[in-house]
């Protein structure tokens, strides 16, 4: 559950502007602040299960983005060759504090 | 016009996944093969009118995932970057084959 939870975190923050305000909320309060179905339903005036349906729906929505444009797993391949990068200049040239803000800005553009 | 026509190659790079088939089909024949709205329509027994009307939504959409994504401004950004640091292990590092290496990797991730 955890996983799911990072991983529609993930997605929502690379797709977000592809859903609808209506999505967008019950998904922001579902998945960042933790509301219960309950609780959006109660929020929002509708049934458990209109809220159910379309958390369910918007979650196959970002994966289906995902599995079309890959914005998430082309980020996870930039980050970890960054990382290596990183690793790389902070070993061999600790000194060189240019190159660092360099690699560093790619890191921070992301 | 050529600026234009660089911006839809780039912006269909991105974004066709996003598109339907026939939507491919239009823009590669006219963008990538450069094919005129005449020849399209004979090919697909359409009026040339409904090719244009398909072509000039395709590149409304095309600017508004975009305007939500900003995929190519987000590439154009970290292309400028890795050339900088391209350029500045190139300057000062020219020995270095594995740091070279990694800022390629980094640049044909892309």
């Amino acid at each position: 559950m955890l996983e799911k939870t990072m991983r529609m975190n993930y997605l929502y923050d690379f797709y977000q502007a592809l859903l609808t305000p209506k999505q967008r909320n019950y998904m922001t309060l579902y998945y960042l602040d933790d509301y219960s179905l309950g609780e959006i339903a109660e929020q929002y005036k509708v049934s458990r299960q209109a809220v159910y349906d379309n958390i369910r729906r918007t979650e196959a929505m970002l994966e289906q983005y995902e599995e079309k444009l890959g914005l998430l797993q082309k980020y996870e391949r930039r980050q970890q060759l960054i990382g290596r990068l990183k690793d790389y200049v902070r070993q061999h040239y600790s000194a060189d504090a240019e190159l660092a803000a360099l690699v560093n800005e790619l890191d921070e553009l992301d």
